[in-house]
């Protein structure tokens, strides 16, 4: 049965151009997952900014991302995006949402089958919608990142785009903590594990908690063992990851995926991560890096990095972790989903 | 032609109970509108909080208000309470939403006409919404708070219910601030007022800015002079009004429709406004209060106070403000809405 005749909508979020200049991880995904669709000859439009890039057919009511411009109050363009998809449902056999919960409320007005991937649930109050549209389809990001209640049709891993991932052999001499600054993602534990083990630090990524960063960061800054570069491209990121001894990535709450893990291990760089949520799923312990539970047992991962073959890094993402393996997955629920339907 | 077999839906915000305890214009006007359709014999619906009071059908699935239970996410309790409602839209010959921008977004899949009452522009980015779904209908609270863009109806002015509010023809001798402690509500302009006048105030309503409350309000509170007794539900609002010589109303944006005025003439009390917005359109200026542009002029209307008379006041509200006025306006706009739609 040939499925490649069918019409796909990705609906992406529309904070962030798609794929996103910098930081922006569910358009980076919805990015990769239309990408990578397209390449395999599917019928792609893409819901998105109207600044975004994309081989696949390109339809905006959005002119740029809201966190590009601030003039946009976020729920005014949300809505009128998703309404915007939605009131086109039938030119489609099936819409694939990467936006969160609020399409899903559209639902029980259109016909075509609705997939949402669930990126991520900001809080246990969103649960109240997921709950309430259970006969729509749903798929998670990680084994961990699931809600008891919600049928689910798989688990699909977010793939990466390797083109500005580097492999290389030999490390650099440099930790690094890549990601959001913010409590969640524990910047001020890398901080501390780099004194511990009197290693320099990079600090990149968006500083999406001021207060946190004011109070625990900047303090420590200074233009050698301890710098704060911003946040990264991906030419600057894969430059970046060049002098990556190891990531120390002491994220405190559950990771739901952790996209920055497997980038990282795409250079072939290790990972030190704090063992909660999915980073047991993504990071194989003691081979691509290390589980950790606190500052102190990173402390100590550190020392024993160079027992890590950085080519394992990169092999785990390869066959695991790229574009192909994460379409290759949605192929297959894409499939699931159509069967499910024409038997209605 | 009888419109009265047609079946309404009310849709009214679930911020607070319909009607509020206390603050909360939106619900309070969705409250007066249901209530006025059922005592006229309408069959009305009303999809509100769950602990709201109605004569008409209730229909919830948010149990209580976001803003007295914390732990809700407005965006979701909004996005559930609507498609709620919208979902069941063939139930109703008319969806009369009393909510904001977020249900138009819904109204292309759906066959019942929608009247939206604008209650208000928070921002001018809410008109995006609005100059997209301009094949619906609206109607504006004031001649004065309208877009030039949209197609209006009518404007049909709040009614208010005038069983909490006894007309008292003998004056108090406070003045009287009633409505958010807000810096577009101008609290500390009336505090100006009071002490240019030598005039005890009282200050009634929610701090909806903290700061503007702490820097600019709460420095001049006593137990004397200037007091702030907190919000007021309409048992107490009455008992405030009969202390009240005039209400000090200096709002520093255009005021939408202003119930605090309406509701302030109903028991007799002369309203010092600023010159606005709709504060024309509520105040009839030298018979029913004094419009103003600072506060000097408002210190000198204090003064002459005593050429109001009260029962003008009173008077107007009955003539333009009441539940029965609004609800006749309504009809007429119903019936133009069906009359439209027979023909389409």
């Amino acid at each position: 049965m040939d499925f490649k005749n069918k019409k796909i909508a990705v609906l992406a979020p529309v904070a962030w151009r798609t794929p996103p200049r910098e930081y922006g991880a569910w358009e980076t995904v919805a990015s990769n997952i239309t990408e990578g669709l397209v390449d395999r000859g599917w019928d792609v439009t893409l819901f998105a900014t109207n600044d975004s890039i994309t081989k696949a057919k390109l339809c905006s009511v959005i002119e740029k991302g809201y966190e590009e411009d601030h003039t946009q109050i976020p729920k005014v363009s949300e809505c009128l995006h998703i309404s915007y998809c939605l009131e086109r449902a039938d030119e489609f056999d099936l819409i694939h949402n990467n936006f969160d919960y609020l399409p899903l409320t559209f639902t029980r007005f259109i016909n075509t089958p609705i997939l949402t991937t669930i990126h991520g649930f900001s809080s246990p109050d969103i649960l109240r919608v997921y709950h309430s549209y259970k006969d729509t389809y749903y798929v998670s990001i990680s084994d961990s990142d699931r809600d008891d209640q919600l049928p689910y049709l798989a688990t699909v891993y977010n793939g990466i785009d390797l083109s500005n991932l580097t492999f290389r052999e030999k490390a650099g001499d440099k930790l690094v903590f890549l990601g959001r600054i913010h409590p969640d993602k524990g910047t001020e534990l890398a901080i501390e594990v780099a004194k511990k083990c009197g290693k320099d630090l990079i600090i990149a990524g968006i500083i999406q908690d001021q207060q946190y960063f004011d109070d625990l960061i900047k303090p420590h800054i200074n233009a050698s063992s301890i710098q704060y570069i911003g946040p990264v491209n991906p030419v600057q990121r894969n430059a970046l990851l060049k002098q990556a001894y190891a990531i120390i990535h002491l994220n405190t709450i559950p990771e739901r995926f952790g996209l920055v893990m497997a980038e990282s291990m795409a250079a072939g760089v290790p990972v030190i991560a704090m063992d909660l949520g999915s980073c047991r799923e993504v990071i194989e312990d003691n081979v691509t890096g290390y589980l950790v539970n606190n500052v102190d047992q990173a402390a100590k991962a550190v020392g024993k990095i160079n027992k890590i073959e950085r080519h394992k890094c990169r092999k785990r993402v390869e066959e695991n972790f790229t574009i192909d393996c994460m379409v290759s997955a949605y192929e297959k629920v894409y499939e699931e989903i159509f069967r499910r339907e024409s038997e209605k």
